[in-house]
């Protein structure tokens, strides 16, 4: 099995993106018999017109990934633009793609509807994608439900490939993740960086101590049994306590006679608690910057030799060398 | 003065292709500071979809520009995928190009109007030519009027990049190619390959000879004088024999009293006289496909150093790099 995984620098990670795709990613990596995980900046370049920011998200989000576990003795992580085979294979792989296909993609028509500018790489985004996975002969790519058309159209593109230049491209299946786990932001919504309602990941204790404390709950009497299905503060703490201390929580929400905000301090402390080596761990990388650029290096380096090898069979297949 | 230009290796140059176009680039190899002439494979991986043939076509286009003159002494000869640099710059410029610019130009539109597969790499192919031009710096850019647009989109996307990430490339500016000699086809149409009426310029002489014999002609009586201007036969007796024959031959036209035999065979005179030498020198350099290789890897080595120069510098400004 052959792990590939990509993820966008476009700011901080916040709980939402962990739990629903980074920490599952990163498990991959004691699983596979390789990964590859790349900062996908040449994907934020769409998004990201700013050269230090992107320069910022960039080296934060190999941090990021350091601190939260990923191990580069066991998986590959490097930055997208370091591999220039990626872009070679994606001009050979939009030769071949209708633009029917590309057209039917409702990630595009979302990003669009949203207000993005309709700018030819939000378009192609989904070649450029292809190329990423098919260029480590990536067999396993994690992705949430909203990528699985993505990974269709990859396969679309590398089946017509193979049928009509004969087999050169791995053909990638998609694995989609577990995003069950409920993620509320701090207005109770679905945690999302397009509202604004999200606990960063590595936040500073007292920042993120005022954000919880500021999460809206409802009025009802201190008195009162409540649900501990279905709210806002519960649906957080499962994510960080333990699960001794949730079924003590539970158990305080239905005999009632507590106060949200105790509610909020226990969540806080949990989340101190449940961060707080990663938090270190990831102020240890970040007094480091050079050994973070290091291991993204010989990261690049690896990958590099696999996509070179993949790009040159897709080369030789079409007749782009070997005149 | 940098010139640049690119040629599709799509299969045999016709008289049409050297008279319009490829007879004035190579003339600029001596009036430029510096001139990059590249064989646009991956352009024509659009069309041509099969191996063996792209293969043969881009050692055969390469082989027929030194023989038409193109001194690697004085100009950059190199086949366009060996510079990886310029689909590096491709993808950097996808990002900030407006759909709506790529929808509006008339020469993807015309294309699939003609029946061609609409694909991404044939929509999104002015932005590869964007990166072509910006990636040595060129300013000046020869094209067929018909290319006009895509100069304009170049400079479009340029203009955008340098006005949002700083100055970073020089605006070319396109060099309207002198196509006024007309070069009809065997039937009296245009010469082109698409109407399927064309005389290779790399023809064995035997068998030009006997098209020439079949090219269309009026049944008038031979004592009829007859107009020299017009005249199919004229038009293309005008590209290949000297002053002196084609006032002659004007004189007999105007007196009447000839056959089209007789200057059909003295065309074919004409023409064997004209591509004598090119035909030899194109034998001696099909002799040593060697020679041809070294001289077009030189060539990329040559232009990488300039396009690399310049990748370096977009990826600075935008931020792909740097980090």
């Amino acid at each position: 099995m052959r792990v590939l995984s990509g993820i966008q620098p476009t700011g901080p990670f916040h709980w939402g993106n962990y739990f629903g795709a980074i920490q599952q990613y990163i498990e991959l990596q004691d699983v596979a018999t390789e990964s590859y995980y790349f900062i996908a900046n040449l994907h934020a370049l769409n998004t990201v017109r700013d050269k230090a920011l992107l320069q910022q998200y960039t080296l934060d989000g190999a941090t990021d990934l350091l601190a939260l576990g990923l191990d580069p003795e066991k998986a590959v992580l490097f930055v997208q633009s370091d591999v220039p085979e990626v872009s070679q294979l994606c001009w050979l792989l939009l030769t071949g793609t209708p633009m029917g296909l590309l057209e039917r993609c409702v990630s595009y028509k979302d990003k669009i509807a949203k207000g993005m500018k309709a700018d030819a790489g939000l378009f192609t985004y989904p070649v450029l994608q292809a190329a990423d996975i098919l260029a480590y002969d990536a067999d396993i790519v994690p992705v949430g439900e909203d990528q699985l058309q993505h990974i269709e159209v990859c396969r679309d593109i590398a089946g017509s490939f193979n049928h009509h230049f004969g087999e050169t491209f791995v053909m990638p299946k998609g694995k989609v993740l577990d995003q069950s786990a409920k993620v509320p932001g701090l207005d109770g919504e679905k945690m999302s960086k397009s509202y604004n309602n999200t606990l960063a990941v590595f936040e500073e204790e007292k920042k993120q101590r005022k954000q919880i404390m500021r999460i809206q709950t409802d009025s009802r009497p201190m008195e009162d049994p409540k649900d501990p299905e279905g709210d806002v503060l519960m649906d957080l703490y499962k994510l960080v306590a333990t699960e001794e201390q949730v079924a003590e929580m539970s158990e305080t929400y239905r005999k009632g006679g507590f106060g949200y905000g105790e509610v909020k301090k226990a969540l806080a402390n949990a989340a101190q608690e449940y961060w707080g080596e990663v938090r270190e761990r990831r102020a240890e990388f970040a007094a480091k910057p050079e050994l973070v650029r290091e291991i993204l290096a010989a990261g690049a380096e690896k990958a590099r030799g696999k996509a070179s090898a993949v790009l040159k069979r897709a080369q030789e297949a079409c007749g782009v060398v070997g005149w």
